[in-house]
This record gives C-alpha cells, structure tokens and sequence, in this order.
C-alpha cells in the first residue's frame, strides 16, 4: 500500500467453477498492491488463498488502462486482475463473472438480468450480461484456428495424439480422447508434451464428446486442462472455449453453436455468434461467494 | 449439524509454520460435523481451506474421550481434530498450538506465561504450556527409536540412504543429507521409495545439519518432509521431533537436548527432557491467527 500505513481491508473470497479469487473494491484507487502483498493474500496456508486477486477500480483513476478505453469503449470500473504469484494478468473468463458478481452483490453497478455491463481489463473491454438464472456470460470477442500441425502425449495414452491449436486469444491445443475412462485415466501431473514446442507455451485441453452429443440444439462435452505455468486446474474459461470450438470444428457443418462443457470445478456454456468483426466466442457460468473477511494491509 | 437447520457459523483460519486449520469453539456440544462438511470447510477453492479442522469441544460433551481421561488426567477441552478429507485424526504438534492460542484469543482458559494447560486429543492428553515469546510449547509424550535397517531413495540423491527409524510415536524414518544444496534439489513430489516397506506408511524427514551445528548449546538443523497420505508439506510437528531426536543420536554424547528445526513453513524449537516414565520430547513454535469469518454449516 504505498505510502499509506497498515489498515484494515474488508475481501471477499469468490469462485467460478472452482477458479478462486481474492476480491475487494477499491473505489477511491488507495491499493496499488505489490507483488509481495498479493502473494500474502493468496497464499493458500498464510492468507485468505486463491488463483489470483481481483481489485476492482475505477477506470478513471487507472492510467494504465486509458489509452486503451481511447482505442476502444467507455467502461467505468477496472478489473485489476493479478495472479497468485504477483504478476500482472490480462483477462480471466472465471475471474470477470465473480468480478462483475462482486460489484452487484455490493451495489457498485445496478444491473438487471439481461442487462450487458462493459468491464475494462489489461486484455481488452469485455461485456458481461446477466442471465436469468443468476449466471454471467462473458463476450471473449473474436478467436481463430492457428495452422499448426500439433501433437499431444501426456501418460495414459497410448501414442501422441493430434491437437487443434486455437487462439481466445491466449494460446490453446485441444486434444480429443475416446471415452471418460480415457480422460479419467491421464496423468496431468506434469507438463504434457507438445511438438513442436510452442515458444510462448500453450494450455492444453483433454476432451470427450458425451452421450447424446446433442441435445436439443446444445452440444455436451466433458474435459480436463493443464493451463501453462500453473498445471492443471479445476476450470480455465478460454480453455472450456477452446474446447467446445474445436468439437464443433470436428463434428462439421451440422454442429451446434452452443456447448455445455464440463469441467472438474462444475458446468460452463459456451456459445458462438457473428459480429460485424467476424464471429465471437461468449463463455457462461456461475459466481459464487464463499466468505467476506477482513485483513491487514 | 445432525437435526439442526443451516445456521451461521463463526470459524477461523490459523496456522502453525504453515500447517493450517478452520477453528471454531463448540462449548455447547452443538457440531457434529459430517466429513462432507469438512471436506467443504476445508476446501481450498470453495470453502475456507485447511489441511484440517479444529473444533474445540467440552470433555464433558465428548463420550469419546471420557474413558481417555478416566485411564489418564483430566482435560477439560477436547481438540476435536479431522483431516481435510474428513477423517477422523488423534493428535497434531502444529494443530495443537493453534488450538490453545484460540482457546486463550476467546477467553474460553485463562493462561499466562509459563502456565500449563492438559488438552485431551485422540492421542491422549497433552500438556500444552505458554512462553514469554506468545509461543506454545507442547510436550509429545515419550518417544522411542524403532531397529530396523531401512533404506530411502528419492529422486536428487544418487544412492538410496540409511535412515533412522523413530515413534513419536507417530512412525517416522530419519535421512540425513549432506548439504542444503542436496537438500534443495531433492524431488519429494512423489512417494520416496522406503525399503523394506513399512505396512502402516512412514513419515520421511530429509535433514541437513546447520553451521555452526551447536550456538549456545542448541543444536541446528534444516528439513523438509514428506507426509504420508499427504505428500510433502511446509511443516510436520512429529516429523521435527524425529528429526531432532535423530540429530542427537548422530552428534552423540556431546548432543544438546535443545534443537532449532528449520522447516520450510517457518521455525520450530525441540527439546528432549527426562521424566519418571523416561525420556520426553516437546515441540514449540508460533501460532499465528490469519482471518475471521462466518460460514454456513
């Protein structure tokens, strides 16, 4: 807290699918965090522990985030989004639900369901609607295919296996797998082998098509993630993205732009729709408050 | 709760060296937690998160623990102590210091410095006493040196080592290693390989002398540990005994009974003193409280 001596400040603790965050508002800009205070918060023995920290600021007092509000949209509140380990971060498909959850839950937006609210974040603005069943859904904006021919060996399969590279717009391989015992079966506990090596890393994702694949115009799939620098994960939101992409992708021109997947951490949805710009890729699913508490900073 | 409604719940997260715990006081016997409402408790990602909890209960509202105390002392708290998975566990060096240092936080014993207070566990009643440091020292009990040739091997030692075989009387299997370098290196992320393999599992402590080895007639030591059931952890209370006993069985004669156990969740002190049923072990360090909140049970 620069220059400002130690004080109380009231956090919550908050979950998407299993994605948890350290969240707290900051309307007056008073918390420019360090690393070192970050890493305290989430330490999962020390502190209050999560994925990451979500402060959330007014676009007015982040000059971080004005030149890109000039090349892009009006957006009143920031999404001061770091990781575990202090460093920056750029978007979180988890994160922006229980971001925007947060600011409702303590009347900093008043948004009714169906409403879209702009949220600015180091990756972009990004539209956050609320649904009628109390979930959000996130516009992730544009995605394509990157050509790349990809393989994917992990132990408990039996050879490398091919992968589809996307981009939302963080890096992605998707790898599909026969059946659930298959997919229970992978040992995920260390990196996946991926050739080429990608230069800048990539999250790789382990998908089966469930039975019936599609129910009522709604594609089902179920899958696992290794996210990059972090190992794997109980959900990643542009990774459930990536994955209903690539089955769409593999079940053809009768596939549906609508995809439940489940993830080890609960149930997203996933849906396509066109843009002026080109298709864009929307991500829905719960937040959920676990507890408010108070710290020392 | 067994036949009472959802109800507000106020808990707390404490640790001891980076074990940590949701403790909560029961005084009117109320909660008898099912393990799915500790494994929710526990949760790192959607609940309050622990490697356990710790309910502080009455002895005279515990039928478990009164033929304890009618062979042994009388006790008038009992640490009602459940792994993260819901089991049920006897008693914790860490856990236990945590446990006192809430009882004292709340009001519920009064106790100065140097005062002593018995606690009944699962594992018996332990005197548990107060330093002028704030402080809790906690006397384990005897301790003995099991005589069986055992070797370890872990990846980053190059050949598999003896180790000493010690019960705290948790079991435990002593190795000691060269040099912190060697003892950084080492892989603990799987099961370290313990020959022959002992039926009930083995906590594996990794220990490096420190220089100087003995200041002011305390001895030093660093280790990390390996749990069983657990894998490895940032502090293990039983785990330091053993490793400072194993010390003083390698110095010999000239060994203090006083040991500084640097542990990789903080600093831990051991020391070794006679009693009429023989010798004793006592382990002390910090207990250190980190939030307060409410949940619903």
């Amino acid at each position: 807290m620069a220059s400002t001596p130690a004080q109380t400040l009231p956090v919550e603790k908050a979950h998407g699918t299993g994605n948890d965050f350290v969240v707290f508002a900051d309307p007056d800009g008073l918390y420019d965090l360090t690393p070192a205070q970050v890493q305290a918060l989430c330490d999962r023995h020390r502190g209050v522990g999560g994925d990451g920290i979500l402060r959330a600021a007014r676009t007015a007092d982040s000059p971080e985030v004005k030149a890109l509000l000039a090349e892009e949209r009006e957006a009143t509140w920031f999404m001061d989004y770091r990781n575990a380990d202090g460093s920056l971060a750029e978007m979180c498909g988890n994160g922006i639900r229980v971001f925007v959850d947060f600011l409702v839950r303590h009347d900093l937006v008043a948004l009714t369901s169906g409403q879209t609210l702009p949220i600015a974040t180091r990756g972009g603005v990004r539209d956050v609607t609320v649904s009628n069943s109390g979930h959000y859904q996130v516009d992730l904006g544009r995605w394509q295919l990157v050509d790349t021919e990809t393989l994917v060996h992990v132990p408990g399969l039996d050879v490398p296996r091919p992968a589809l590279r996307l981009s939302v717009p963080n890096p992605h391989a998707v790898v599909i797998v026969a059946s659930n015992d298959e997919l229970d079966a992978l040992d995920l506990s260390a990196l996946p082998d991926v050739r080429p090596v990608p230069e800048d890393g990539v999250n790789v994702e382990f998908v089966v098509p469930q039975d019936p694949l599609i129910t009522d115009g709604v594609g089902h799939i179920r899958m696992r993630v290794y996210e990059r620098g972090v190992g794997e994960t109980l959900s990643c939101g542009t990774g459930a993205a990536a994955a209903a992409l690539a089955a769409r992708h593999f079940v053809g021109d009768a596939a549906p732009h609508h995809w439940r997947v489940d993830v080890p951490g609960g149930q997203l949805s996933v849906r396509m729709f066109p843009t002026e710009e080109g298709e864009h890729v929307a991500l829905s699913g719960p937040a959920v408050h676990v507890f408010a508490t108070e710290v020392q900073v």
